[in-house]
């Protein structure tokens, strides 16, 4: 059975697992003070152009989201996300937990726009209600499309504008940036927002993403509010050596790009056979719908996350990552094929 | 240059990198719920002689505190502690952070008393203070000493009789279980708390702590609140397999007897050398008290915790692990009998 | 210039003034303790006809709301209440900053209904997201709208089905249960929900609201977390000896009434100048739409709250209270006739 | 019987409900943006001889702890406490259900000192720990001692040097500006902290507190946090006209040196029995300790609150105010003697 559920169904990328065998009875120091992550952080900062800024390694999306946010805001104060984003949906309650409301708006195609920003900042007006503080974005996003440099552009400068911090969930950047319509480079996400992470985990880490504060005023402290929130390891040379391999020779870039492929060689195998899209996505997320039926029996040989259930019709979720084989995309296209 | 600082120096023994070697291009399912995350279970099921117990698997220390403290209490309810005690130390605040007092009591060789807990739940009386209901203690503790059965059994009665939860932080639980004076198995310690938890980081695992959930009052929705406080993984396989090998042929235990012989070997020679203890320690930490000048020699060659610096003399801290040789004791105590 | 902005415009009923005076040199213990307080909850249990039912005297509103919901919340549970809630809108993020999510729907004309609570319900399916746990409504509503008998039952057999509390903000509960078409009893109100409270500040009193904990399961330390979240007063006799006033001769319906006896005199005289009403209110909350020029020629004469701006035309909102003269409200009448 | 339990026994001082019946049926504007609660700022400012000093209302003294503590810190930073003090034991947990650390010192006489506060300081240096940020005194405190100029500029000068708040809980603050040995003034107290609060409660007020923000880093959005903590009260004009009728005509001091001269009269026919004393208290609260047979018997004619009961002797406080005659002193005295 292939799985096409998830961009982390595989433990990690064999030149990552290479760097782990390599050092792994070297000593370190522990909690991301090592020389690895001090390695990985040079590295980044080499990538994004920018040596000021803080570059600090956390165990997962759920500490990156919930540190970043529990960092910048005041109890008070709240942050703007779209309905579906995925801290204000798949987070468990982490960001209210930490204390701030999340303002949602209703987004198109999974994006935030000027616009929204613009009416949920009016609506927000004295203290008997929250403060509207903080833009979240994820790039790409809980559909898989991806923000063109001008729509990140515009949303940037009217943060800046309105005094609001621009955070991008990067849980899923690598192939946000290496999609075919993409115009954005890493140094273009950090000139244009005030911080943002760089997720490993899905995209060929076993574990880890990068989180990036740009902005000097979110930086101090950080690492209080991120033991604070249990996403320091203490063995943070573990996620220093895998960012140091994911940016030592591109491969964070290369590993997403071959999920893209992946994805638009399903894509356009799905297309081949009229199937209906959900939405559409440029990355390694494709969203389809299909009659129960036809779904049921692909879930005898595949496994995939089944994102609405309807009465007649199901839209599945079909991921492909840094794993993905040609002949895996092949496999599902021709089973479907039958089946339709 | 050799590190005493801490037993989570090196990355992970060999037979857990082999597991994860072996398994790194298998697909599996996320968030804890994989067949080695399964196998890992069964294996701590049958150790602990107890199938009925909840088991989680967490990426750290802190996360597997507040995860525990944060679903068990209500908001206005607040766990005992000794002053000295992790949480109320070293979590920069994590258990306050989700809104729980820590009460504290000055302990006795870094362990909680009966009396102790008596006093403390006497005070509370009424509406205006917190009401006391859960007591966490750490076993090896802080200053490395361990509970013997008849304390552990004594604390845990009590906490029974005035209905506090007894939560045992098992960050070193390996050490305190292979100690030379120890008289408990891992399944006492499930049959006289109400929920632990067992290390991994400190004893041989790149990362990964066993939460254990004895109480069925507690059991209810608790992977909620895993993934709200950021302690679950998304490759959660990854702390599965790792302790699918400390459990399949008493890795775990093994591991911690030879970080502990390590320990009794350079408490011998230190001994021998007439070295001043501040503890008097049975596992892998030792403090000792040196005059400063023999502390800064010392930094030259070898990496340590400075745990209290005096004016004359310093209370150094020596973690032995694992990984600790031989060697590496008795190059310590050579050079220290030169120094001396 | 007359004020229809609020109703807690004037200090308090002479009735409640009488006793406050009357009692101002008395000795009282604090904290609810008095034996007013007590007076207060014997009448109030005779009213709702459940002596079972746990009553505490609060400060306020935001208090009443705050303490409810901590108090029976787990930190991953949640409430789901309409978007227009007060708990969503007006109290500064109170809930998230206990840690909770409001989880909201559009609701209808101001109220909840049974799909929007089964559909919420059935979303939440999984540990990634929060629970469901509660259901808020107010009544009336923050559109003055109330919930019918048929309708409240609904709700409620529907919560007692999901295992979802009900929790009535009653801030204006007096208006509700004494407008027209209302056809609930306090004592419907207390065997048809888990909690409510029954609003002073804007019936009459100075400060305070009686929160009713209905179901036991809920009962317990509910004085703790009244302390925690500052709703309790240290002189809680100044709210008994009100709650005494206004239960004593039926005082808080009877300035309900009167309060909905004026609205009901400015809705007949608005609908006979054939002015656009945004909202069917039976209650002391009338909001109109009027041309902006009329708005602000209004503002010279009269307070009120400003609800929407548009570029030609704003709604505004008309509020009466116990203490609305029959005589402002036919000034209002005629002053808009001459306006328009 | 006659209440010697505490300083908020009875309703208000004659001068403050006058003014209460006074303006009783005049409109007002709500949450203290009236008229009345301007006057009072003035008074107040000119009281304090600061003008930009922001002062704010509140209905109590949790809610200023925990408004001032929360607006105050971020959520990593803790605040430091002498263990007697009223947030670490009377708030019901308030200060670490908004998420910080009370850090705690012996403290000597109930009081601070400039030592503990730089040990506490000295102590936490790495992110693993929480960041001392805030100093919480009380004055009078919580065993009726009070701070003498030269203390209190010494604690604040070392705040000042380490960069951390001073916050000065004043529930108590005119019996400790009135009492013989007292040599500071409020404008004083503004002078030598951050933020105090001048209590109205325990002298005179029915309810209400006076917030007063002195350094500018901490006046923004106050508002907003007062209203999430649950401390704005709808009809704000209620303590804004009491803070009027306090700071009017010096009636503040007045009621407070009554208070202080009441207890003086007890102290000085208590030391005339000779009667052990548990603290030496120059203020309106006096602990006393007596044979348990005599606690008995003077329990039967009055109410005080048991301090700390022991098997032979028990410690009382009796607490004198406002409202307190001479000829209750005289008998408790009187009763007194006659059963030693």
């Amino acid at each position: 059975m292939h799985s096409f559920r998830n961009d982390y169904s595989e433990l990690a990328h064999p030149e990552i697992l290479k760097l782990i065998n390599q050092f792994s009875d070297e000593q370190n120091i522990g909690y991301g003070l090592d020389k690895h992550s001090e390695r990985a952080r040079n590295l980044i900062h080499r990538e994004i152009n920018n040596n000021d800024a803080d570059i600090h390694f956390l165990v997962g999306g759920t500490n990156c989201n919930k540190t970043a946010i529990a960092h910048s805001l005041k109890p008070y104060e709240a942050v703007i996300s779209v309905k579906s984003g995925h801290i204000n949906v798949h987070e468990a309650g982490a960001i209210e937990a930490s204390g701030h409301k999340i303002l949602t708006v209703p987004g198109e195609g999974g994006k935030i726009t000027v616009e929204e920003i613009e009416y949920v900042y009016a609506q927000h007006r004295d203290e008997h209600m929250v403060v509207p503080r903080m833009v979240y974005i994820s790039n790409s996003t809980e559909i898989g499309t991806i923000y063109k440099k001008a729509e990140l552009k515009a949303i940037y400068e009217k943060c800046q504008e309105l005094g609001l911090y621009l955070f991008i969930d990067g849980a899923r950047l690598g192939v946000a940036l290496t999609a075919e319509e993409n115009d954005l480079t890493l140094a273009d996400v950090a000139r244009l927002s005030d911080l943002f992470y760089i997720g490993g985990t899905k995209n060929g880490a076993m574990l880890g993403e990068a989180l990036v504060i740009v902005n000097p005023a979110i930086k101090k402290n950080l690492r209080n509010t991120l033991k604070q929130n249990g996403g320091m390891l203490a063995k943070g040379y573990l996620i220093g050596l895998q960012f140091e391999a994911l940016f030592a020779d591109d491969l964070f870039f290369k590993l997403a790009a071959h999920a893209n492929k992946m994805a638009l060689a399903l894509k356009a195998g799905l297309k081949r056979l009229n199937v209906e899209f959900a939405y559409d996505s440029p990355t390694n997320q494709q969203f389809i719908v299909l009659e129960n039926r036809i779904v049921q029996k692909l879930l005898e040989k595949y496994d995939f996350e089944i994102w609405e259930e309807g009465k007649e019709k199901t839209t599945i979720r079909l991921v492909t990552s840094w794993a993905t084989k040609q002949e895996a995309v092949a496999d599902f296209i021709n089973d479907l094929e039958k089946l339709i």
